[in-house]
């Protein structure tokens, strides 16, 4: 019995690895996407000569000396990511600036030609052994540092990349996905993406691979599609081939996200992985002042979010000019995590059910944009974060049906909010319109007001009810705001009480 | 055995029967005080001709007429009180504008005179009883409206008080509180409250009997203390004799209040009870607008502070001109007693050990007023609400001392903020002015942020961190404040994990 079992189980790896070398159309997750869709739950790390220049994309020719952690420490930032709940850390490991946080043998614009010499690919892949958690790594196609790059033959950088990802593939131990960033700046076809993939199931055919807008509109065109459209099976296009899922960071899918896509007329499985940061200023490398975090419970919100239906999330964490993850950042994710009750061993935690999707809803007023195009109040409810209703005055209110025999326990409400450019040209405050609101149901023929705030709302505001409430109406109103007040969505949702 | 167990029981119960009577020199609970502090938390409800006018006082003139709610359900207030987790509900029966809730026949100022006769003290009485928690009440002694409070003999209207309290104490079951107030309007001879006590005693000697500001610096004169000051024993005088506890609404004790009280060389064992508003807008009576309520973070903390050391507190939560508490004011007890959660079987929960009380502060400025007083950091852990330290520059901050073998895990802050006066002349609004802070701390001879804002602080800020911290200096930092940042009390807590 023994035996066979051994057999067997020879077989199937030995499969899966012949199988994993290329992609194979399917509606099942592959090797290297099941492994993904388990983790679910990562820490994104931006660090690198960004983050010593006040910058979040630099052009490849700030000198290296830049670079100079005062107190490195990448046993931290894994350790914070374990006690965070976190199932795997996804470091960048060289932005578009080139800059190696690897000994690379194929330039000198990296750690080892810094005035601090420690390998942190080694270092983090070390400490994720040591915690027990998963490595993964960012690697940016777009070179601005390179001299290959501007080659005019593209094969010439493509086997500067394969050079380099061999480095990361043969020294750091297993690396559970490559997140490919910049695929922008060259045709395609120009990055030998089927090289990259095949190389990288040699080594590891567990890991999943994906370039950064991955889905487009129309076969063998750069006409992007957004993650919210991503509602259909079988009508949206590759367009890097292979790729074990798809990006588009930092976007966010739709409830209704599907997984089929397709390639040269055969349809391909692909789970999409969410990128967030833990920045509310939406900076991806940390800079000398202190910016501060986003509220944990839209933390909450977005990780239900993003994890459920068989997606993934990782959230930015990045380490400051120190060479550490700063305490107050560390303790936001590592609060999250015990609020999830997160655990290695245990599936992550999923939402209560939404009740208010598609519900007929309607508007006190829309407001219409120069192109005529319409906010409507349906737009509250579609379940996609990228569609939004506005409001033709300051004063106004949406009112939802619901289905009076459905109980709910929690309402979310993300607001469109305006925003104010930050001097790295990237980052962003967003600064909330919706200054006084209420959230009243339909009872006995009356309106109640289950929730009132004079507090500007932001961007996901959490009502947490002390019990179950039906109705066949509920109304959002917002009392005072300071521009035309705007809702991506309102979810009345039914959470299972806490054991 | 029965038998001498019942006849021991007998034989106590008069004897607190008859020491209840008369007040006696103790350091020790008597019955009522022993009751009371087993309440230790209520929900006190202001209702009545203020409600339907958009008054918190009025004078006594407004026509019994505009006393009409559209939908009155004191079973709904009970039934709020208790899902909350109050042990009792203390009910404003008379304000000083003289309006009785009962049909009282010595007046026809009263529920039984205006268009909804409803007695609202035996519906509320009767439904304490249904939910099985405690009834008390609110009487006030100055009287706006009845006719022999002018009466040149002060025994005039103390009989009319003597009358009504019959009333009360003769037709709803038992009263576990009585709470005077407005005794400012007379010299404190002449409302008879040896005269209150004894009837009071009589009908229920469990019953805890208090005048608003109980307790003065001087014997005989009326030099009113706050009870801020009360950090020494036999120290100061009752105002008021007798009088089972302490008032003086809405202020809050120190963490070192004591109990001890003189009167005419004796000294008397007397807790505090805290009243304190579930509206942010500080309205007693509800208004026609909806009206914020507080956040549940500085109710927790209040909660704490406010029943520690054999105090009470009720927090007041007004129904509305329908007559019913609105529900996103329901929601938020209901929220707090689920928090904490509250059982009638069970001792009120405690807040975590305070390791900052009076550790040596040093501040970046200190403000002087016109008095040249000065608002020196060591206010800030004083363990007094009233006290508090002020910069001199919009940019601040405070270092305070910490034992490095104390770890701690919450720090709660509360902020001096700016007030605007609602139209009412009564309640008010309050406008922080820290716009940015952190929170840090010293290890390994370097600063670290452990927390950091960018929101306006307001009236109680928890922090809660995920693990414990120690550390020989915390630092509290104002980065940006739209007026010279002010702060009450900045607490250090170790707070034990929850099971």
């Amino acid at each position: 019995m023994k035996k066979t079992i051994i057999a067997v189980s020879l077989l199937i790896s030995a499969l899966n690895y012949c199988i994993a070398q290329v992609q194979l159309p399917s509606t099942q997750p592959n090797l290297a996407q099941a492994a993904m869709i388990k983790r679910g739950y990562g820490m994104f790390m931006h660090f690198g000569i960004n983050t010593f220049n006040e910058k979040e994309w630099s052009d490849g020719t700030l000198p290296v000396s830049s670079y100079n952690p005062t107190n490195l420490d990448p046993d931290q930032w894994v350790r914070t990511a374990k006690e965070a709940g976190f199932r795997y850390v996804l470091l960048v490991t060289k932005h578009h600036d080139g800059f190696c946080l690897w000994d690379s043998k194929y330039t000198d614009y990296d750690v080892a030609s810094s005035p601090v010499k420690t390998d942190v690919v080694k270092a983090v892949a070390n400490a994720c052994k040591k915690y027990g958690i998963q490595f993964a790594v960012y690697y940016s196609l777009w070179d601005r540092h390179e001299a290959s790059y501007k080659d005019k033959n593209p094969q010439k950088y493509v086997d500067y990349m394969l050079n380099q990802l061999t480095e990361l593939f043969t020294n750091y131990g297993k690396i559970g996905e490559l997140w490919l960033d910049g695929g922008w700046d060259r045709k395609p076809e120009d990055w030998g993406i089927d090289q990259v993939y095949k190389l990288v199931k040699k080594y590891n055919p567990a890991c999943a691979v994906s370039v950064n807008h991955t889905i487009v509109n129309e076969e063998g065109k750069r006409k992007f599609t957004l993650p919210s459209n991503m509602t259909e099976d079988n009508k949206y296009f590759f367009q890097y081939f292979p790729s074990d899922f798809r990006l588009w960071d930092p976007k966010v899918i739709t409830k209704f996200d599907k997984k089929q896509y397709l390639h040269q007329g055969k349809s391909y499985y692909m789970p999409f992985e969410h990128t967030i940061c833990i920045s509310k200023y939406w900076n991806w490398f940390q800079k000398k002042e202190l910016t501060p975090v986003r509220d944990l419970d839209e933390m909450e919100e977005l990780f239900y979010w993003s994890t459920d239906n068989d997606n993934c999330l990782v959230v930015n964490v990045p380490p400051d000019q120190t060479g550490q993850i700063r305490e107050y950042e560390a303790n936001t994710v590592i609060n999250l995590g015990k609020r999830l009750n997160l655990s290695l061993n245990k599936p992550l935690p999923k939402n209560g059910k939404f009740i208010s999707l598609k519900q007929a809803v309607t508007a006190s007023s829309t407001w219409k944009d120069d192109k005529n195009t319409e906010y409507g109040g349906n737009l509250i409810n579609d379940g996609n974060l990228d569609s939004r209703w506005a409001a033709k005055d300051t004063v106004a209110s949406v009112e939802m049906n619901l289905n009076p025999t459905e109980a709910f326990n929690k309402i979310s409400i993300f607001e469109y909010q305006d925003t104010k450019d930050l001097s790295d040209g990237f980052s962003q405050i967003r600064v909330p319109r919706i200054q006084k609101y209420s959230v009243d149901i339909m009872q006995n023929g009356q309106w109640q007001s289950i929730y009132f705030s004079d507090e500007p709302m932001g961007d996901c505001k959490v009502i947490r009810l002390p019990k179950r409430y039906k109705t066949n109406k509920l109304r959002f109103r917002v009392l005072k705001a300071t521009a035309l007040p705007s809702i991506y969505e309102i979810c009345v949702i039914d959470m299972p009480e806490k054991k």
